[in-house]
Formats: structure tokens, C-alpha cells, sequence
């Protein structure tokens, strides 16, 4: 298989509940205005505690700095497995799944960070660009590794990245185990051509930016029974979102796809406390043993916690 | 003819060309969720100075106070003339020249200061809700005078208003004649049913909130060959748009409609220095002339400059 690291420098930031108003405006620009941005790697996912936004260094200087910014100090960098049809898989499974023995343990093993990001479209495996040498040189073995720079697509040898296989020195880490929340709503990961964006625009709006008018925040289910989940993300020109029935149901039925199965997924959503950006082996506990039983599963980090969407039937 | 005194509170205020950033959120709400605001009376008029923004006090709630927001003391009442088929006219005109003799220049007589505000439907004269007993009183003999209040329209009779006709107290001001400035840009006065406002969504906010970026700034004409004008408005559910044929060219052509002549309007900017809101005449000015030749004018009001829309056949 080929691992691709992709031409993106991102940085991952969070917005505080009540400071989205005032970033509006850029947000909406890296949205819905292409023409008027450079930025190509863009998402944004809604949780009950922020909005966590993930992009390029072009979207990344459209935010202004407040005290409703918080931003992770790294340069993170986008993976990207690539089957090229020479490897075999027994496996029908999609999402981190695929990647869970690949890529994801491997990783985990050599403490290397990772922010995961699946989309309708792909899994991006985020790691800091420093950590990169370490990536190579676990992942090499493994993978034809490919760097995009420019358009075009250059071997990577372990060699060129690590300068004389330098080991990640990090500790190894007591193994945490996290409590995981499920709550009851159900999810869709969808999709649609980008250029109906403009049709949902209003709608899209709506649920990013009012949906949490004072009106309904005291509806707000304070369990969680329900959790406020909500991404969307627009990358390389790939709209990809995931929400639950209840926002799908704001939207018109013909513009947005999903799978042919239409399938809904459960979330698991992991931590107690915010987990940060060090702790190594989260997503490796987590995709471990749905991969060991073949189960599709979605996997999202946001600035606080991580977020497992397992396919409904599987969830009792 | 009836004279409708409309049920809306309204407020004239005026955001900073920097300052429009920060009220992004609750402008898009005002224009486009409906479901989301009891705001009935919203307009925004975009000019080189400045944004205007009249609005009822639904949607002067959404509107924070800051640095960027300047607002008029007053509480403004919108008026309406009715033509009802009784009193016959010769005039083919449309817009403000249609009442310049019967309700422009009678107030500017009395010293009433008006806000005009023209629309493709209909043109609103805004006058301070402290000046109503004296307008009243003004116009009680051309006109059957009518308050809407709660969807019914309640006769009013000139002693229910005034209290005994007390006269607006003011000194008759000395006459000023204003500069007036005719840039070379043509505008379109245009419609669209409200239902199909999401449509055109991300083309409005590129148009009214990413216009004025960095980029295109440099490129601002200084001496105002063309002006920056730009008005929408959403008023009891009826949207208007007056732009110049360059901004129109973003938009679809067959969602916009026009009058059936489709006939292009010449500006005249009525002002040196910002006009304030207190000297009166300046509307009877220049639409006394125009009545007198029997030619269409819309008369919009800013928060800075008046602007009268003349058709452009008759602009040599």
C-alpha cells in the first residue's frame, strides 16, 4: 500500500462556545467562499464543549487571535493510505479500520501522536511534522511512502526523513484507559458535490452558527443523552459532513449522498477529562479490537476529546 | 388617498466599513432565518462611508453596542401612501416623485425631517414618532390617514394625533443647497421572492460582507467615478435590491427580476459633508423638480448621504 503524506501544513485550534459569533465571518469565507481563499484543508466539527477547527496556514491567518482561540503549538502534517490494488485484503471494513494494524498501532508503539480526521471520502491521520522521521521510519517497512509537494508525488526513503533512524525519546507512557460515552443519537456521513454547496448554504449556516441561540441552550440535554455532534469539513475540494438524524433532517433530502447502505453510526465518545494533544495509543486502544472483528468505524479528534462512530448494528 | 402609519418601531444606525466583521452573525440572521428573528422591517444600504442599517426593535436587539455601531436617537415610524383607485392621477411615475407634492414638500413646510427609504415595491417615509402629531396634522386634508396595530388600520383623525394642534416649534431653517454628485455607475432596482433568498445566500453575503477585502480596497475609485452602493432590504417579507450592473452581473439572471422595462437608474448623491438628521427639505429639493417634469425618481437615505435614483434616460 502507499502512504501519502499530503502537501498541507495544518494547525488545530479550538473555538469557544461563545466566541464563534465573532468568527463568523472568517468562517464562513473558508467555507462557502473559494474564490476567495487559498486555503484547501479546512474542517470544522461542533462538540458540547467548542468548535474545534482544523487547517491550512492560509486558513489558518484568516482567524484573528482572541481569547476565545485556542491554538495547539504544532504544525501537524496529513497521512493518507492509498490502496493500489498490489496489496490483498481480506477486509470489507472502511475507515480507521483499514488502518487500525498499519498504521495506527505502529505508530502508537513508537509514541507518535496522532489526530485522526475520517471523512465521507478518506481517513486523514494527522502527526506533528517533527514527529515525521519517526513516521517514516516506522511506516517504511510497510508502506511506499510518497511525499506531495507541488502536484507531485515523491518517494519517500526512511533515510531522507529521520537522518540516521532517530527514535521518538519519549517515554513510554502508563496506558491510560478512558471512560467512553455513548450516547443515543445517531449519525450519518455524508456528502455532496461541492458545487451545491451554495444550496445548503443557508441551512449549513444555520446549524453551524444559530444552533445554539439562548432559545434552545436551555433545552440542552445536560447528560448527553444526546451530544451535540456536528462536522464539516472541505478539503482538496471534497465536502465531506457528518451529523446526526436530527440536523440531516434540516437539509434537503436530494442534495446531500451517503453509502448506498445509508447506514447510521453510533458514537463512542472517549475521555472524561479533555485528553490533550500528548497522550499516544488512544486511537491504537480503540480501532484495535474493531479491527480484530472487521467492524467499519469513523474516527474523529477534536480539540478535547476523540470520537469512535461504529456502525449502528453493531452497537447493542 | 390613504396614508398607512406602518406598526414598526424603527431605528437608523450605522455600522463602520471595519466594523461590519464583527456584525456578521447577526446581520445574516436578520437577512436569512426568518424563523430565527420576529425582525419585520430590516434594510441595509451599503456606501463608500459606511453600512446604514434601519431595522425594527426586534432586529435592533441583535445589534451589540461597540465603537462600530452608530445609532440616531429617534424612533422613526414608516409611512406608506396607498393609492385606492379615488383620487385619479396623470402621473406614470414611480417612486418618491409620485408624493413629492402631496407628502414631501407639505412636511418639509412644516419642518418635519423625513428618512426616505424607496424599495422596489413601495417607497417608506420615515418620520421621528415625535414629529407624528404634526404630520398628521399636516397631511389629515390630502389624506385618509391610517395606523396599522396588529394587522388592522385604525383611522386616525388629526385631534386623536396632536393633542390640539400644537405645531412643530422649530425655527425655519436657512436653506442649504447641497453638492450633488452623479457617478457614472448604473443601477438596477430588482425583486426576488423571498423563498428563493437561499439561492442566491453565499452570492449576497460574498457581495455585501467580502467585497470590501484587502485585495479589492487598493483598487477603490477615490473620486467616485463609480460609487460603492449597495441596498437590500426584507421588509414584511418583501425582499428589495438595488445594485449597480456590475454587482448584478454575480448574481443568476432568472431569480432576480426587475419592472418589465428593465430600465437602468443614474445616481445623484446629495451631500458635501454628512447631512445629519435634522435639517428637513432636502428630499422636497430634488423631488420637487422632478414631479414638476413628471420624472420616476427612488429616493433611498443613508445614515451620511441621500441618494435619489433617477432614470437613466433622462441623464444626459
Amino acid at each position: 500500500m502507499d502512504l501519502h503524506i499530503l502537501d498541507h501544513k495544518l494547525r488545530v485550534t479550538s473555538i469557544s462556545k461563545t466566541g464563534l459569533q465573532q468568527y463568523t465571518h472568517p468562517l464562513i469565507k473558508l467555507i462557502f467562499l473559494r474564490n476567495r481563499t487559498r486555503c484547501k484543508f479546512f474542517s470544522l466539527t461542533e462538540t458540547p464543549e467548542n468548535y474545534t477547527v482544523v487547517l491550512d496556514e492560509e486558513g489558518f491567518k484568516e482567524l484573528q487571535p482572541s481569547e476565545h482561540l485556542q491554538v495547539e503549538g504544532s504544525t501537524w502534517l496529513p497521512l493518507n493510505v492509498v490502496s493500489n490494488g498490489n496489496t490483498s485484503s481480506s477486509s470489507q471494513a472502511v475507515g480507521v479500520t483499514k488502518i487500525a494494524k498499519s498504521v495506527i498501532a505502529p505508530l502508537a508503539e513508537q509514541h507518535v501522536s496522532v489526530f485522526m480526521l475520517s471523512t465521507y471520502q478518506t481517513d486523514f491521520i494527522l502527526v506533528r511534522e517533527k514527529d515525521l522521521s519517526v513516521v517514516v521510519e516506522t511506516l517504511v517497512e510497510e508502506f511506499n511512502i510518497f511525499r506531495e509537494e507541488g502536484g507531485e508525488s515523491v518517494p519517500v526513503h526512511s533515510q531522507d526523513a529521520c537522518n540516521g533512524l532517530q527514535r521518538n525519546g519519549r517515554e513510554v507512557p502508563h496506558a491510560t484507559v478512558h471512560p467512553v460515552l455513548i450516547p443515543e443519537n445517531q449519525f450519518c456521513v455524508m456528502s455532496l458535490d461541492p458545487d451545491t454547496l451554495p444550496a445548503i448554504a443557508t441551512t449549513l449556516i444555520d446549524v453551524l452558527f444559530y444552533s445554539n441561540s439562548p432559545k434552545e441552550g436551555a433545552s440542552v440535554d445536560q447528560d448527553m443523552k444526546c451530544i451535540k455532534f456536528f462536522s464539516f469539513s472541505l478539503i482538496d475540494g471534497y465536502v465531506s459532513l457528518v451529523m446526526d438524524t436530527e440536523a440531516q433532517r434540516q437539509f434537503p433530502a436530494d442534495l446531500l449522498f451517503t453509502s448506498s447502505s445509508g447506514e447510521l453510526w453510533r458514537m463512542a465518545r472517549i475521555g472524561g477529562q479533555p485528553l490533550g494533544f500528548d497522550e499516544c495509543g488512544i486511537v491504537a486502544q480503540i480501532s484495535q479490537p474493531l479491527a480484530d472483528s472487521d467492524i467499519s468505524a469513523y474516527y474523529i479528534s477534536t480539540f478535547s476529546f476523540d470520537h469512535a462512530l461504529i456502525r449502528s448494528h453493531f452497537c447493542k
